[in-house]
């Protein structure tokens, strides 16, 4: 489990309802009309921007992916196929399985080797399945990112509405003061959607779409390598040549 | 029919009118000021910005195709391209005659099939076909993302003049609180018009080109190889292999 | 005449005179202090950052071409040197002499062919004149642009100078709105030179540049095509290849 | 050290805390609830966007960095790099032991190369680390600037918060001046943290990478061509050759 | 010298000024805090942002270049080195130290011929000198966009805490008039700061960047050629192809 996003997202509502205590009351800082407004007004722009299918699909991987966190590294992954290597090279094909991985892609690249399938069939079934995952989650984070960029708009387009039936009404000073605060509750709600969840989300999105790239192009290539017998010193070789940059420092750095 | 757009546009529309009813009465949001100074600035704006036959053909072309969805998808018109060119096969082109299809485009090109045109008059016709299609429809998602982007400006500039108006005639403060309230109206239509409509059919929009583009040089390329009589099976797979990553991934998730 | 441009800024300007007569009095909203901030501000940033030269060329440019529409497109272009090529091949370069045409530039390059001047000289001298053009409209283009970046910063300005003025001479409340509303004048003066005029026309010509880089180029090559007394349908064919995509569809489309 | 960045934020400091020292009390401008939402709303953004790793290494890397000059400039390594290649090539490998450096990667390489280890893993431990390195200092950069980002934005939350408890407690208007001046405190907050550290510290960070890039990557090219024995002169000239265009001016300015 | 500059600064000066007078009293915008907040705080970012260095090198470099004009264009440089090579040609190297230059750059250049250094010298001491020469000015444009950048937001800081200081001694209405006025005076200091000087200058900077990189690598090739005793036709037809696009019109413009 990613901790970060949950401790993010807790802390953030901490810091706000801390703040609404110290300076009265919780009540005060809940408005039907402010909620409407944001979580209506963002749904109904998202709706026009994307398809029913793409928000069905995107915006709970994205969710899910946001508070997850891969059980392999991509270190962890290599170190995986080259001892799946071993034992393919001592004990045979049939020997995979009993093998037991966390990694689900890994699991079901396994299984098609332990079960003979042809390369060809192997990688374009396990392409496929990393490209509709990685399209999903790309789905995922244009839509955080969408939702995160028109929040605070609707939140001013909640906020004007108060203003105007508050200016409209403007015979009774006495009741200015609270109307208004009801009006900038909808700036305040849409600034935190933006700020707290929808943007930081994207960005968390985005990195963890690279790093799902690089680990299932990585598991495929392993994979294939070890449907074709290669020994285990080449899988590892040939993976580690595989990795970007960045990644390969981190594997070595582990190694060390 | 793309719901998803009328959905959303329908329930932005629900949202602001709610919110309008719980705080006091819908005509205190209308007036004649403001949707004069929106949707006049933003015309002359875009008229400024573009030629009178891009606005002709791209504001209406804008509209049907973010409201409508098309008939096939690429991995439907690969497997009608594919049952087309069994029929040719076995029955010669002539039987294409009697064929229907959902496609106009896909249409057009097997009548071309059918009343044997050459290669070249094909290629070029339905190639030209395409490219004016595409660029009225990439005409057509600047000007929705220019009005967009100055449906905001025009609503601060009525606003401006209201409070002008407003501050020059300060002399009766009890009409003060109305004359702002009508002041902030053209703020509002500006915010809507750009975060409800035009932006998101833009976005909306930008995502149909790709697709036609898609579609329609799969639907090219599908043609000139039925028309070239080659076997259904080299037409599948020159199709698929055709289709960027994330289409091939999902025709293929579809024939799973 | 590009009757767009035009019909926009009139457009424009009838929707905020329409609004100020309906609002009350023309003359609240004419102010020399807002004038001078806005027109003397933009037009102090516009020769800090451009050169006098650059300015002199591109302002008036910029203008012309905004309020002007070629003669003749791409594909009329085509059709014209189709002709002409025909007519120098029946009768001769000489005849050239009796030809008239609308577009200045095919008619230079017709009179050196015409003149007999060698290929080198017609090629260097009309990508000159082409090269010198663009440049002048480009940079007309950039300026439009940076004045329409500065003026609400500028009006902004006039803003805040009224401003500070009004609240040091707060002691009589009663001129509190009058001074106000001409603060904000300024700021209405910005928002209407940026969005109705310059960044608008600064859009209109990106879109000549292009629409003159492809006409031009291509009566080089048409010219350069007939001196070398091409055939007719020679030329008609390099040229239409010359032509982008989008272009060529246009051409096909009016030639259908 | 680089003192430009103390000296900056020191300059900062003194400039608000005098500004705020001639208009009053310094409590003025402390404000508990401030604090909580700009550190705590910040943190938790932060959060969300990144992975703890990632925090725990970019952040303290990237303010060690902001604040630390290299010892050596690329001119400066060349120089001794050269004179490195010099004493192998009188005095063998075995002299290098005696050197003392102040660069810590260089000094690295030199152990390397005096205990005898192969080109190979000389190349892949030392590009590892410096690999490792980049991608620490450049999570570093982006958490400063996420940061530096969201932290007006939470001002502004903070902001609102303030004023929403003030305008419903609106009965007692003696109370609306202190209550409005901690209200904007928040904000004064998010833009002092964004304008004064986080962003500068972004973009200082971004030219130390660029610098640590060039100079560790010349270290390692410098340490395999002594490993190779190359002699001093060819050392020193294939390093130049490697410098990109400015840094090859640097150093020649100097040498000058 | 670039006139535009000092007459746009001028004309920018006279307009503040002119609305001044035409509202007031010139005293009443001067104030110590606004000015503290401003240059200090702009100061205080760019140190943070920058090295000593860099700073030292920019600044100067820049107002200097935003006020001069090169003493030779492009084409008045081909034309000199033509007559150089002429020179030459005639009376051998000898003669060229009787020639005398506007252009430092080029002098240089010239001295080096006469003095007969070799082809590698001259081309790697006059290549350095205009890289570092390069490097100098951008770092200024860099800086001098940086601090337009960071103006505005320094300008609310001073205004933030004027706010706050008003506010909290909100017991005597009589003052908040004035208190605002100076709290103002920082953000209207931070506008014309940025939107008069910096970000003009930074965008001046950029075409003289352009420009020396064009006239400076046209020297050196220029004086290469006459280095090796190529012909004055040569010399001139290898420069003008050597121009970029534009560049090269504007040469045959001035020389039809």
């Amino acid at each position: 489990m990613d901790l970060a996003t949950a401790v993010g997202l807790l802390c953030g509502l901490v810091v706000v309802v801390t703040l609404i205590f110290l300076g009265g009351d919780l009540r005060m800082f809940y408005d039907v009309h402010a909620l409407i407004v944001i979580f209506g007004g963002v749904l109904a722009a998202t709706l026009v921007r994307f398809t029913f299918s793409g928000i069905l699909h995107g915006l709970p991987l994205g969710i899910k992916f946001a508070f997850s966190m891969r059980s392999s590294h991509p270190r962890e992954l290599i170190d995986e196929l080259t001892q799946i290597a071993e034992v393919v090279r001592k004990n045979g094909p049939m020997a995979l399985e009993n093998i037991q991985v966390d990694d689900s892609f890994l699991g079901q690249g396994i299984r098609y080797v332990a079960d003979g399938y042809d390369r060809e069939f192997i990688k374009d079934t396990m392409e496929r399945d990393r490209d509709i995952f990685l399209h999903h989650l790309e789905e995922g984070q244009k839509i955080y990112r969408a939702m995160g960029d028109c929040a605070p708009a609707w939140g001013m387009v909640g906020t004007l509405i108060g203003m105007i039936q508050m200016f409209a009404n403007m015979s009774d000073p006495s009741k200015l003061g609270p109307l208004m605060a009801i009006a900038l509750l909808a700036t305040l709600y849409g600034a935190l959607v933006a700020n707290l969840v929808c943007l930081p989300i994207a960005d968390k999105l985005h990195g963890k779409l690279e790093e799902e790239n690089v680990s299932r192009s990585l598991v495929i290539d392993g994979i294939l390598l070890i449907r074709d017998s290669k020994s285990p010193s080449l899988v590892k070789e040939m993976l580690i040549a595989y990795l970007p940059e960045h990644h390969r420092a981190e594997f070595e750095e582990a190694a060390a």
